[in-house]
């Protein structure tokens, strides 16, 4: 990794595992939710979403309060939605990021209600935020309700779960991964670009990179499901395709993935190069999540 | 019930059954989830939420269109939490108002995705009403994320299930009531009073007002539960008794109940009547709740 990146990633990594409990932690709930809502959210994970909100936004300013806050809100709503995903009556999944997933440990009922409560306390975030416009509150709780609603990611879920029936094309493929995946870091990037008072041109420049970007994490997550170490992965290799799901490298060989995959990371960095801000560490990601290996 | 609400319920409730499955109908998203969502939404039910909210804005001002659009997203988290409540995890309840509930119809994954989808959108129509300024949406999401999230709703909800593990006392079961019933209450009675730009004095006498009633609603529901006749109220009736649950009637005896319920109508009437605007249909309004028969 990009020496510059990786400071940039280590220090706000720590200011983020740091201020997100604490999000959680002051309020005043039953212990039992405390704990399943603070075991999720202290399982780790890449913090990639909060990660871009902060790069979006140090593309134009310095970091400040309300902007870590702002990441923790996105992390919360990604958190909250792997917890639904991973239940039996979805993924049924035992284990995320190496550890038991929410409803192994705190059954089903606490799972979803910590789910209910990140999801709300997310919103309650934005509309808390510090030196923050009334104007700006309300541009990043529209952005992120409907990055992460029936219109974004909730769609997304659904519309995956039915495309596990048959077989999709790569238009369905993508236009499910945009709004699975995409549009909660394509809200992240335009919620920093909103902070920061980026110009006009530069939100819809930052929402088109926001897009790229998506597909590259998620096409880079086919592959690595496909050529990745169970152990670094922190679930079993191959467990997509063991499911007969459609993937990117299912329906254009792996080879064809991998072309897709530089394609739009190509594309990516072509628009953080447009940007009227700085666009060093936004170019970095792409190229960070584009090789990583986990 | 006394005519002058007999009136407004009828006008008001067929406006909010009427503009409740547009806040859906008009989204983007697989026809799978749009389908189960408006399963629920059309399901029914008093909509005594949105009424009140449109009660305590009239107090001030004729009614208008965002209002009743504030209305429908108070409607919104009302039915994304009996949805997930009746989730086999949690009450596992087959019938609601008469009809299969969501998951029975739809399955628990789309059931659990409906809720998020309802909860979600809620708070981007607060962010989205017309006529309102950004200053009153912030508000609004503020007051709702309180009153919906870990401190309010859910987190009632989870201290009901810890409940149902021991016997609780009368200021116990009250807390609980208070969070899982009474906060989404008042965000409705506060809420029409933010939008109708009632004096800050009102404000704290709204969200008092909401509070009492909120008991008043809950200590009749379980005498209902106790009284009550099954064809009316939708469910069995003494379903929570045979659960050993512990209701207001079984501490403080059925006589008990009464007088209690008696107490907090009067004092919530005290309340409606210290306010600047008018409170004819609030005051009525807690009358009809005391003595519904379902």
């Amino acid at each position: 990794m990009n020496k510059q990146l990786e400071s940039f990633i280590s220090a706000n990594k720590r200011r983020i595992d740091e201020v997100l409990p604490q999000t959680v932690q002051n309020l005043s709930m039953p212990a039992a939710l405390k704990e399943s809502m603070l075991y999720s959210i202290e399982a780790g994970g890449k913090r990639v979403r909060p990660l871009l909100l902060l790069a979006a936004f140090q593309s134009y300013q310095e970091s400040r309060d309300n902007v870590v806050q702002a990441a923790c809100a996105v992390e919360l709503i990604h958190t909250y939605s792997l917890i639904h995903d991973d239940l039996p009556a979805m993924d049924d999944d035992d284990y995320r990021r190496g550890k038991l997933t929410n409803h192994k440990v705190y059954g089903e009922a606490h799972a979803i209600l910590a789910g209910d409560a990140m999801l709300t306390r997310a919103f309650e975030l934005l509309a808390e935020l510090p030196d923050t416009s009334d104007h700006s509150k309300v541009m990043l709780i529209l952005e992120l309700s409907r990055a992460a609603g029936a219109e974004g990611m909730v769609g997304g879920q659904v519309a995956d779960m039915e495309g596990e029936k048959s077989t999709l094309n790569l238009q369905e493929l993508e236009s499910i991964h945009h709004r699975k995946t995409g549009d909660l870091l394509g809200f992240s990037i335009i919620a920093g670009g909103i902070l920061a008072g980026a110009p006009e041109e530069d939100l819809s420049k930052l929402r088109a990179f926001g897009r790229e970007l998506g597909l590259v994490f998620q096409i880079k997550d086919d592959i690595l499901d496909v050529e990745g170490d169970s152990i670094e992965m922190g679930k079993p290799a191959g467990s997509d395709e063991n499911k007969d799901k459609s993937t990117y490298p299912k329906l254009l060989s792996l080879e064809g993935a991998k072309e897709k995959l530089s394609w739009h990371a190509e594309k990516a960095k072509e628009y953080a190069g447009q940007l009227n801000g700085k666009s060093e560490i936004l170019t970095e990601f792409v190229e960070y999540i584009q090789h990583r290996t986990k």
